[in-house]
């Protein structure tokens, strides 16, 4: 298991556009094969900014997310509307087990 | 529902105590009425760095949290084996709903 956190600065005049688009892409990332969790929320102090909380099976199932049509979509439409890069932080989970995400 | 992420960072002599002590805290934490997630993740490109996952019921819980011995026991062993101090962010969940936290 490997859990992949991702932090997002968006730009103010694009936020709604964003959470639509996000949301999309969260319908058919949950389904994939290898993802247990992708969980999508916004800091109550900055609306303007995003966490992503990606639990994945293994390694190569984080591969295989970023390849996917559903992926490449969001990451195409977003990506302009990042005011900064994204932050991606790889971990692992010390408790719970898996069974427990 | 309100979700805290915590991001510590430890040095690098207390790792494994830091780890044990945050393992009794997790088993306790979790326990609490309003307590829905407590993951602790370790990231795989930095072993001294470390994210709780928090997720509560509401507000309340977040507060009944800091109050609980567990808490207190475990913040006054951690604290001073942090090497800066820690980062406290909270989100709210755009998705999925709360039955699927």
């Amino acid at each position: 298991m490997i859990i992949k956190s991702v932090k997002m600065f968006i730009k103010e005049e694009r936020i709604d556009a964003f959470i639509e688009a996000t949301i999309e892409n969260q319908k058919n990332s949950i389904k994939e094969h290898g993802v247990i969790r992708f969980d999508v929320l916004q800091c109550k102090d900055d609306p303007s900014s995003f966490m992503f909380y990606e639990v994945y099976k293994n390694e190569e199932a984080v591969d295989e997310h970023t390849k996917t049509k559903h992926f490449n979509i969001w990451n195409d439409e977003v990506t302009p509307w990042f005011a900064k890069p994204r932050d991606r932080i790889l971990y692992s989970a010390i408790v719970p087990d898996e069974s427990d995400f």
